[in-house]
């Protein structure tokens, strides 16, 4: 039904959509045999139509089935897992590639699930429109897997999560076609858009996106600040989103992290910069970027803000070039980790959120909880989604890597770090369950979350062929 | 358990739980026999321990509970049903009345069900802060029905929805206690906070609800202007949705809104108006209230920006006393209703949103259906609620009652709307679904929708105890 040459069973084809990105990805790719599930068959339709007629031909003949969009998953959402079916296939979206309707009075559009980043933003910018999602995943990654995964962008502080811009999602389940999202909101029971969103796989193939989307901004201004210590930096952020002055992009790096930054010389004379914060009393600066889009009027207005709350939270402005440095380099960090790891290097990050009170706890208890798991680790901390109750903090590791069980190195650094968030935030802010977070979802949600969400899993999927072993 | 005191069986106390606030309930309730549904008894838990021990008790002896706030549902949302349940009980919550605790730094407050919407700001405004959530129902409603629902405030342009305030909840369930929410978003599965807001009592009672509050405003800014015809009002707060630039509070009523509002003499001096709004080019004038809060500077610079936008729009400013005027007497609709009633009028209203491009042929058809099935009738409508991608529409609707079958004649036309709405809109914006809406919901969700929203009820609570038949 989707033509032969669209049911690939050659091993590239088969290996290629068998694991996302991880680092425990990458260090099972590199191994010499091939230990870890590997999809039976590829299936790649070209349609919501036919993305229904292979789940109705699955459901027949019990196959599992993974879906797969851009594979940059980093939690194994997207591992050949088979559960208790005998074969599995991946059945990967890309052909969904269409723009397929777009109401500029309403400002939304509609793009099927398979639509990769840049190509979304080429698609719209056709139309004079942005959708402004733009995770570090950005390049590879697709409208399905951002809505499946709940997704944060960049720019999540001015453009929103992603599940803030969905208005609508059609999916293909066992049962049949689910389409959802008539109004901008609703009181008509549940959000069960919410539902959808999130649910990775488990409760149907989500195969078209209603976004909200804006018009293509005019102007970018993105410049860097240096914030006096964490403290001083977390506060000012904070000050930013309870004043609703928080630029498009806000992202505070520890010192840690800034320190890295200046160490690689971001685009910055570093000895110079240093002077100069040392002379406005900032010595052991934190880095915090801030970026505005929109008309000329908007961002000077927006900017002016932030600027007048900065200045009063003791920031000191580094300038421009901080800012686009920061801009053009940030698809860089997933880019140059196979370039680590040949030298030898454990680099992954991991991610958590958490209300403001209980920010800085967790992360000294995470960073405490990698230090005892790794000893000597670098370990880099930002914020890169403030809200006004609570922020992201977003973590990157580098240690020496343990020959002998590079899985098991960092599988024991990443529990004692599940360990330390369980109780004080939520085990994943934007990268989602997968297989890696299942065991601590039940405490977050409950024992009784979890029965609810197999409970609708059984509604729409009775036979369990959706992506098996993920998420609940 | 909760004391012999706080179990009712009087009449009086179980007839002031059976029914909430709508048109058919007072048409009902001033009938001379008792022919709806009445709760056997009413039981008042102090606490959610309470109210988790009495449904267990409910669950042993298979009693029907539904939970009861303010009362002030206008769909059936606290009609007594009992479903196949021989008995059934009002679960009163209005003895949880406490603010449990105040996260000044996280900006969260946690609020106990039963606290009614000028109790919750009184015990606010002790801390400084201010929830925000103004609905109509506002001096009766509760913070538990509030979530039940979905609630949204006559200022949710400026504090959001009810859902969009609510961080964590807390609910009593007959498979045990229920928590949700530990960060400010999150990328663990699907959001179901989102299940529980909305869930109407189906999926557990409500007892807690975490909520992100705001400091109380220094400054309150409301003012009117007018709009020269609907479709350039609806225009020029579009403009305000898609520019950022709404006030806190934005209404746009249309011409038929308007003149009885002038009619009535809503704070100015009417002839005087018509001849300034005239000279200005406005004949048929849509009135705008627009209201800011929040402080002195924040309001101000919002303020230029909305006023900018609204001049070219064309909009004509008619000053502070409409907008006062308006705020006055913002919460007199509902009290009107039992003196409308003694004059023989019908008056009810009724309430939908749609996207942007779909907003004028809502309204245009919502108004022939019940102008086909009323014959004359005044039909006002006004947008309170704006989103960048579209809008509710709140319509109110005076007619001379049928006398004979007053009951009937309202179904009929709210039949009417209601298959004019599907399709075009939801069913509700801020109503919720209770008993008359359950019959739309599924076009809205699909049939597949409401099976996911029973089995996750069917997780929660198996031998359906709780709120039968609403919703689902």
């Amino acid at each position: 039904m989707v033509g032969a040459e669209n049911v690939l069973v050659d091993a590239p084809a088969r290996l290629a959509r068998a694991t996302g990105l991880s680092y425990l990805d990458l260090v099972r790719r590199r191994r010499p045999t091939v230990d870890f599930p590997v999809p039976d068959a590829v299936v790649l339709p070209a349609d919501p139509d036919e993305v229904q007629a292979v789940l109705d031909v699955c459901v027949r003949h019990d196959v599992g089935v993974v879906p797969f969009g851009g594979g940059t998953s980093v939690v194994g959402g997207v591992a050949a897992l088979r559960g208790e079916k005998t074969s599995v296939i991946a059945l990967d979206l890309v052909r969904l590639d269409a723009l397929v309707s777009v109401d500029a009075e309403s400002r939304i559009a509609v793009l099927q699930a398979g639509v990769r980043g840049p190509e979304a933003e080429r698609l719209l910018a056709g139309h004079g429109l942005t959708l402004g999602h733009v995770p570090q995943s950005f390049e590879r990654a697709t409208i399905g897997g951002f809505a499946a995964t709940r997704s944060a962008g960049q720019a999540s502080s001015g453009y929103g999560r992603f599940e803030d811009m969905v208005t609508g999602v059609r999916l293909a389940t066992p049962r049949g076609p689910w389409k959802l999202g008539v109004a901008p909101a609703s009181a008509a029971g549940p959000d069960l858009r919410q539902l959808a969103i999130g649910s990775e796989g488990t409760l149907g193939v989500i195969t078209e996106v209603a976004l909200r989307v804006r018009p293509a901004p005019p102007v970018r201004r993105y410049e860097g600040y240096a914030l006096p210590g964490w403290t001083a930096g977390a506060e000012a952020v904070r000050d930013l989103a309870q004043h609703h002055a928080l630029a498009d992009v806000t992202r505070l790096s520890d010192v840690d992290e800034t320190e890295v930054s200046l160490a690689l010389n971001a685009g910055v004379k570093t000895a110079a910069l240093r002077r100069y914060l040392a002379a406005r009393g900032v010595r052991r600066p934190c880095f915090l970027i801030v970026g505005w889009e929109g008309t000329a009027h908007d961002v000077a207005l927006r900017r002016r803000e932030t600027a007048r709350r900065l200045k009063a939270s003791g920031a000191v402005r580094v300038g421009k070039a901080l800012g686009e440095s920061w801009r053009h380099g940030r698809f860089a960090g997933p880019r140059q980790r196979d370039t680590l790891l040949d030298m030898g290097i454990c680099v992954e990050t991991l991610e958590t959120a958490a209300y403001w009170s209980n920010v800085d706890e967790l992360r000294d208890d995470v960073r405490a909880a990698l230090t005892a798991a790794l000893g000597k680790a670098i370990i880099m901390c930002h914020i890169s989604h403030a809200y006004e109750t609570g922020a992201s903090l977003y973590f990157t590791v580098l240690t020496a890597r343990d020959e002998a069980d590079p899985a098991g190195q960092w599988q024991r650094a990443k529990a004692a770090a599940c360990e330390a968030i369980a109780g004080l935030g939520t085990i994943s802010h934007h990268h989602a369950v997968g297989v890696d977070h299942a065991p601590y979802l039940s405490a977050e949600i409950g024992a009784l979350g979890v029965e609810v969400l197999r409970a609708a899993k059984s509604a729409v999927d009775p036979t369990g062929i959706l992506n098996p072993g993920k998420l609940v």
